[in-house]
């Protein structure tokens, strides 16, 4: 067996544990929450080591900044931890039952997933957040962050393991894998014997390798090429206020829009007016020829790749579309199925719209910003599902379950 | 292009088609049938080919007979694609909806998949099934029998394109792979631009080339090691009755038992009625040491290996365990999770059993071979889910079909 096989069976086990552990996994997040806050000296300590490693590695500003942990941000993740332990227990929940003609009484019945796998990239509060989800969940979780976050990620699953076992759980419950190399990432995307399903949080390369590697059942997340169309009948400063948001309150995210189609009818008037919000912020203009017609020379030519590609900066592709139909052709073409949105004041357009983008979450007159799980009332969020398969949108924890068949008789056999 | 990705392209349009073609889906499905039983003639003419090639090629008796086609299952392939007219549409149904606090409008409605795959082995018949619950779930649908069937698969979809085509939908939405090659099959799971689900129905062999091989979301079906555990306080007539209808009623499919689990208080009473009604079709029972020493030297010595396999066949396994834990872990070590069944009077051990054993269906007091979607009242099925994610157990239409989220504003904007 190799370390991460191993790894797998003790979760498997640790699972069964999990299965019926009910209102105790409450005690094990208070315990973790505790133990976060009372170790956050030794793991700040162990994420200084990764911030001077992350320094002499060249690491951007803002790389260095999304790895650091402070006693502010252990306190966040403390609290995190908390609000999971009070929302309510999404297992054994009774999704539907019914009495059969035969007399045998069957009901559907949420379960844990079992084990659960998660890849992420540099933020170490990610260690934390999807363990306490997978708990509550009842699932055991293998746990594989970035390399750069490795010594923080250590001393946070050192201390959640230690929590867990002071009330009786298994360490088990929460597996950190330490060899950060690439092909431990594959082994682990291959561990169909113990895995359950698989969960990757990162950009589009990431994604894309577990898609390539991966044998066990995959939730692809969180890729969003995101689109606004400005239908002819929009209010137009709703229209550059919701692109205005939608663009710059937080570029880097993957509901941030990356392109915006404009009706030709409205171009002339609109184009100005949402140019003008997304001066405030410096925004650059990439855009198609009638929109350069336009705007002028200042807006550079759009090329094919700006209408495929997440900027995730200050930067917009716009296009001006004949119809509402050639705004639907063009997010069929390029939409990754994350989120758009149609501005409109017209109750045939926005009916059409809604029915024609086969995107997770699909707004009339709202920003995109809005597709997250804390915003949709739903809790805190392992990830925003982009695939069609069994989650579709922001997953909270009721994504991280599964569900079975009990069916209860009193001897019936089939005819 | 290769020839699958044309398919696959033109498949996907075709999705787009059917995303919102409401109960016109219904046209389509009712000239499917008629045309099925109009041009019986040719189809059986086809499938007539496909027997003399497969008698040249040694094709077992029992998988001619599930080749064959005549009138009489033609009608039936007919009366199928009606049923599934009759059932109510799946899409657009809303899950659930509320307003949120800043006043949008949030509603999370079923939608299509998109394009399903379907990998399948002998039966023709499978061909309009899968292609008639694809339709009315409203998925274009690439389909990719077995090589014995190519000649009758090819007739039934020609028959069934045209009609679709005669009431205006595309003809892509039901594609047939006619390459029959493990290399058509392998390139079709990896057909990940284009397919947003495949789902294999087969027996192992198949199963596992799927899933070492695909990169699109997969749906696991069908391989059923299923037990039943008699318990201390089982009323053994009722046992021995069940054990009998879930062992003989029709040993070759997933839903049947493979091992019977008998506890040690109960074993010396239990087995020889047990086994003489098994007795009645000749079952052979491979046992442990204690099953051997309560029915002696006709039951054969089991192996390891006994415990791993489906028989399918008449063939069962049986073993003396020491408690109901221990049945536990023996079904946690070998199920497939499909379906299990314990045999008890007791409350607690009904419990501990419906809460320990992770499979699709657990039952008590009945019989496993009820895990079908027509018996649970679900429908004409795609295949029986064996894994965790998105469905578990029979998959009717419900389970053919996605979601998105729906929001609704007036101009909302994230802060």
């Amino acid at each position: 067996m190799t370390q991460l096989e191993t790894m797998g069976a003790n979760a498997k086990q640790a699972a069964r544990f999990l299965m019926n552990a009910g209102a105790k996994k409450n005690d094990a997040l208070l315990a973790i929450a505790d133990a976060l806050v009372e170790n956050a000296q030794a793991i700040i300590a162990a994420n200084s080591i990764d911030l001077e490693n992350g320094k002499a590695a060249g690491l951007s500003d803002s790389l260095l900044d999304r790895l650091r942990l402070d006693g502010g941000r252990i306190l966040g993740m403390a609290d995190g931890v908390r609000q999971v332990a009070a929302q309510p227990d999404p297992i054994g929940r009774v999704i539907e039952g019914r009495t059969l003609k035969n007399g045998l009484r069957m009901e559907k019945v949420t379960v844990p997933m079992g084990v659960i796998g998660i890849i992420f990239e540099a933020r170490p509060n990610v260690t934390s957040d999807a363990a306490a989800l997978c708990l509550k969940a009842g699932s055991a979780v293998i746990l594989r962050g970035g390399k750069e976050a490795i010594n923080s990620n250590k001393a946070i699953a050192e201390v959640m393991c230690s929590a867990i076992e002071r009330v009786g759980f298994p360490r088990a419950c929460i597996g950190l894998v330490t060899d950060t190399s690439r092909q431990s990432a594959t082994e682990l995307m291959q561990l169909s014997d113990y895995l359950d399903v698989l969960i990757p949080r990162g950009g589009a390369g990431l994604i894309k390798s577990v898609v390539e590697n991966a044998k066990v059942p995959v939730i692809e997340t969180g890729v969003g090429n995101c689109h606004i169309y400005v239908d002819e009948s929009a209010d137009i400063d709703m229209a550059a206020s919701i692109i205005f948001n939608a663009k710059t309150s937080r570029p880097s995210v993957c509901n941030a829009i990356e392109t915006v189609l404009v009706h030709q009818s409205i171009a002339e008037k609109a184009l100005p007016v949402i140019k003008a919000e997304l001066d405030k912020k410096n925004v650059e203009i990439r855009g198609c020829e009638r929109t350069r017609a336009v705007l002028g020379e200042c807006v550079i030519p759009a090329t094919e790749n700006d209408y495929a590609v997440e900027f995730l900066d200050y930067i917009l592709a716009v296009k001006v579309v004949d119809s509402l139909d050639d705004a639907l052709d063009h997010i069929a073409k390029y939409s990754t199925g994350h989120s758009e949105s149609i501005i409109t004041n017209d109750y045939n357009a926005a009916n059409k719209f809604t029915d024609g983008v086969d995107s997770a979450a699909v707004y009339v007159n709202a920003s995109t910003r809005f597709t997250d799980g804390g915003e949709f009332g739903l809790g805190a969020e392992i990830g925003i599902s982009t695939q069609k398969l069994h989650a579709r949108g922001p997953m909270g924890l009721n994504e991280l379950t599964s569900m079975k068949f009990i069916i209860r008789g009193n001897g019936q056999i089939r005819a």
